[in-house]
């Protein structure tokens, strides 16, 4: 936490993360082992069964952040080098921290940490708000001021995921409130708080180029292919990621065209923004997650994901001007206008399917629940229990004995 | 269809897309749900298994459509954002417009449309040929023309595909013919209609810089590492798609080398030419579409790949000047000489494979068969049957109990 | 072998190529086949079960080495577009001629040649030594003589492997040694060969500039993020494909973090430099392969990725000058320091691995085992039999009996 820049920030940075690395490697050398190895034949068909059915979502969730995100960032000329690597060295200290973290918190009790998949898994989406806050900072930030808002934000984004999912029971499988909303006001608070007083003029090398918004809209066209997956892999296999595969991919087809339909009509020479479209585009991914698995009707997902695209832009049209003006507030990329507004859209459609779902009495109460069960199970899931169940089978979902067989 | 850009084209595009979008969620609110939950522990490993057999697939087209596709379209200069972003609007009202057709058109008397990932898919696919005939007119046609092309090639595309497999029973489970050699001759159709008399000059941004260039070249290497993912999805699991993976491979291979060979022979300073890599190397993947699951030798998966590029490169050197030049015909992005003429020698090449199963008596008739089924079956798929068998199976393969056990 | 940059190399590399596809179309003619079609269900099955099982993980190799490695060598600028093509054109003849050589050596004793997707993926690795060695002469060869050292690479790897280990018996299953190690020193005589007395000053077109920087840097991110595919493809399917994935995503990460503190330290002014950043986060990845799928604990894959990240970062600080100076070695994308150095130090780790296990008496001996067998097998498989046990099971691996029950 004392990293800040001041005397030699040039030399801050390689010796807060060298220290990270030795204190990382001590925790993993004490407390951390892989499970043992299954004895048996029939284990070891379903451990292999586990791995191919989550590794290829794994691996595309790592090109969204690793590539699409990166290359979503480099829209600054000029700092696109930076953003790439900015994104790619917070993305691997963030995780690593995330692992330190929940190895302490979740699992110390049980003596050792046994690592898996699923844990590296939870520990990248952990990453995620990090990377998403960043949008907030982009291109004002020293990369010692942005590993500092990761080491803060990894804690607080555990203890508020355990608030909303464990104690309050929100159903919220692709992260949408947890992550998105989460991270969009933590990044803005952070860029308040960096940039109070600074009405600073727009930089030169924040006019972005043919070249650079090339490069970005490719990075953006790279998260749209690849958002099933981020929604869908802990979803419980089966009907519920199914489900969940079917809806991210009409919400944000919906969202594509929408975007065109709005952005046009707001642009004074009818011609579409690319800020609009780089953005609008993704929002349906990003409202969808909170209700991606329930069983709601595909008109739904098509809706959610158009209204969410008005509202994206409608926000970079009229709220960011707003907001900056009155409040001073920068933000960069618009993180509020993806990931804000989209995610409390999201959390209130799920707020209406889950009302929608108590007040249908004929037994339809089963259709939210993704595993089908009976309905005092619903009822119980639908309250405190969900979440101890969502957080359960994810584990199952992803590593466990249901999957196959 | 009444989109033509005419008096106010500005305003047209965003009103056509809007009543588009309405219209869509209409559809969906009144006639699409998704399959009920499937009661049984049994049934959910099954469509577990389902989603992860084809899902991967997939996501492999999504990169194929969306990045490698748009980034090969990026490579005149000044034109690569609207390339990208015309490929990624039309990708997308077109497979929503297949959607909403094929809802009507083959399940309307069935009530309910039951959404599922292999609909999409086979929306996906319609989608495709609208993105291939827009390489005929690239850069030369406003969005509302090419959104009025994409309105009437989806219904003609969904036409031709029925009376080609289902009417005419033709085997083509690479798209061959129903989606490369249809969508060539209709994209040059709209050429010679929208630009009929102009014989207009080399315009400044249709000639490529080097930077351009680079972009088009990863959009190529992207649609050839997926190629085979795009022939082998729609084939029955097992052996058969195992081959159609094997036949692609090779054959892919074999035209990237013979490219460089012939596109070196004809040029005059003995350079490769990028232009021939782009096309020729691709050009392998279009012919090997029609025969890709039969089973036939590898070597003639090695010489169609080997000869398609052949043809490809010679139709760059020869025909398309001489075509330009008597028919007044412009072909931007060469699509007759990467769909069209390699399209025509897979077609070929089925027509023999299929003549050398058939005068082979002794039992190895069946060799043409995927699923390795007796004579009278096969011959009856040769005619008329297989169409069905084509359809009927192709839904069995994504979704079907075969599957898995 | 005759391709000497001669009188008439403009016409030599397409002779000399169109005589190799004639001479590969004549040897699948006679010599290659595929399997038989599986006659029985469970059969087909378990041919489906395969497939996808490896066949994602062969489109993630094919991702790292067309796309990834092109666009990593493209950092030369007005060389990208030549980096990228020759990247592709070798990969196709190498795999080609690899998969030429291995019918011949392997299995030509058994007549007909029955390929499948292992024979194609282990052609691909042999394909991968000759782009590693590429590297060291990168942007000084003529096509022509990247041709010729293809041609002589390929079966020197193939000798050298099976000298390695099916004769020493040497445990490598991401080929740290066989691959990156051979490739690298290889690479780095054919350099020395060519270009011996020319201690030549650096060519203009050898300064990177910050677009080709950035090209060069995504194409790193895409092989970081593939690169545990490549690691865990020829392992046991289930907990030691498991292991092997975990072990390269730790030793990675490790590396990424370690290479930024180590690259702030050495560089005088504390930036970060693009060079360092490219080959230091990947050392990991090439040091953990000879040891990824052992029982080691998470701890040592940690400890190796960081220190073969300090170790590449020193090789290219101090030794790259030093080996210029002294032995007139020119080593263009110092594939010395990124997989001669970390190849050794993995080599050093899997000795050490072993010797730990063999000194611990209470049965752990096992623990080196992927397959969990007895003791005596280990034993056995320490020496001799374990090259046979890697050369057999990696084909159960792929394609076996023991993959689903």
């Amino acid at each position: 936490m004392a990293v800040s820049p001041s005397t030699h920030p040039r030399r801050l940075l390689p010796l807060f993360l060298g220290l990270f690395q030795g204190a990382l490697l001590l925790f993993f050398a004490l407390f951390v082992t892989y499970d043992e190895p299954s004895a048996q034949a029939e284990d070891t068909n379903l451990v292999a069964n586990e791995v191919y059915n989550t590794f290829p979502f794994f691996q595309d969730i790592q090109v969204m952040l690793v590539v699409g995100l990166g290359l979503l960032l480099a829209f600054l000329p000029r700092y696109g080098f930076s953003a790439l690597t900015h994104n790619f060295l917070l993305l691997n200290f963030s995780m690593q921290w995330a692992l330190v973290l929940q190895g302490l918190l979740h699992h110390f009790h049980h003596g050792q940490v046994r690592l898996d998949l699923h844990k590296v898994l939870i520990s990248e989406f952990a990453a995620v708000t990090v990377l998403i806050s960043v949008g907030a900072i982009l291109g004002r930030a020293s990369p010692c001021q942005l590993l500092a808002m990761a080491t803060c934000e990894i804690p607080v984004y555990l203890a508020s995921e355990w608030l909303i999912v464990t104690c309050l029971g929100v159903l919220d499988v692709g992260g949408t409130i947890t992550i998105h909303v989460f991270s969009c006001y933590f990044g803005l608070g952070v860029s308040k708080a960096l940039f109070r007083a600074a009405k600073q003029p727009l930089h030169p090398k924040e006019t972005p180029t043919a070249r650079s918004d090339l490069m970005s809209l490719v990075g953006m066209l790279i998260l749209w292919v690849f958002w099933p997956s981020f929604v869908a892999v802990p979803c419980h296999p089966g009907d519920a990621q199914h489900r969940a595969i079917l809806n991210t991919l009409l919400a944000m087809s919906a969202s594509a065209v929408t975007t065109v339909v709005a952005s046009s009509l707001l642009e004074r020479d009818g011609k579409l923004s690319l800020g609009h479209l780089q953005n609008g585009s993704l929002a349906g991914g990003v409202a969808i997650g909170a209700v991606a698995d329930m069983a709601m009707p595909p008109v739904a997902a098509l809706a959610l994901g158009s209204l969410s695209a008005v509202v994206c832009v409608l926000g970079f049209s009229f709220l960011t001007p707003l907001l900056g003006r009155k409040l001073t507030l920068h933000d960069q990329c618009g993180i509020h206008n993806l990931h804000g507004l989209p995610g409390i859209l999201g959390a209130a459609a799920s707020a209406v399917a889950v009302l929608v779902a108590s007040k249908d009495t004929s037994g339809s109460q089963s259709s939210l629940s993704p595993t089908g069960g009976n309905a005092s199970e619903v009822i119980h899931g639908l309250q405190r229990g969900t979440a101890a169940a969502r957080r359960r089978p994810k584990r199952r979902t992803l590593w466990g004995f249901d999957n196959l067989r």
